[in-house]
């Protein structure tokens, strides 16, 4: 088994924005941790469902017909091929839970795009 | 799409324990809130993996060769297959991500076996 997991800890790990780390992985899920702050680009997954949970800060959502604030404890799931745009206007530390296949952004690539991504 | 959801609230929701409470879904994945206290019973799950991520106080895992103590902001992924048993002194708030398919307390029946989860 693979020991536990401090948030706080590997949090405490990485620096940079918009790169996720993985932290874990069950039933062909992957459990991310993400620093976020600015502007994401517009993308969607196809076949994935991504869940967002704010751990520290607040984030906002945006969908082409509206968006959802996200505040420290709250969760989102954004169902597949729903076009989003994750926005932080503060540093946000989120928890992402998505299959191993989601790519970062989706069929979009941009200079955010992160391919390969690594455990801490 | 779903409203968000505000673990505080929904734990609010809710007293009893050892009664996961569904408050999101994903990939064939559910989100479940729960509130433990005492001592479950040892089971296993066969064929999924099961994730407790600790958002109040503080939960140990017992296994046959071990244990974990988790804390808040801890998480901790059970492999499928592997017995384990939940103890918490005090009430604890537990979110567990684990598989649709999952059974409460795997093939172990007991008094606190709850066959049907509500969403709330």
């Amino acid at each position: 088994m693979k020991p536990k997991v401090n948030l706080k800890e590997k949090f405490s790990l990485f620096s940079a924005h918009w790169t996720p780390k993985i932290v874990g992985e069950l039933n062909g899920q992957y459990v991310k941790l993400a620093k976020i702050k600015g502007e994401m680009v517009w993308h969607s997954h196809a076949n994935e469902d991504e869940m967002f949970l704010i751990i520290k800060g607040s984030m906002t959502l945006y969908f082409r017909d509206g968006k959802v604030d996200l505040n420290e404890g709250e969760m989102f799931v954004v169902p597949k091929g729903v076009e989003h745009l994750p926005v932080a206007e503060q540093e946000c530390h989120v928890m992402l839970f998505e299959p191993k296949s989601t790519a970062h952004t989706g069929e979009v690539e941009s200079d955010l795009t992160v391919k390969e991504l690594d455990w801490i």
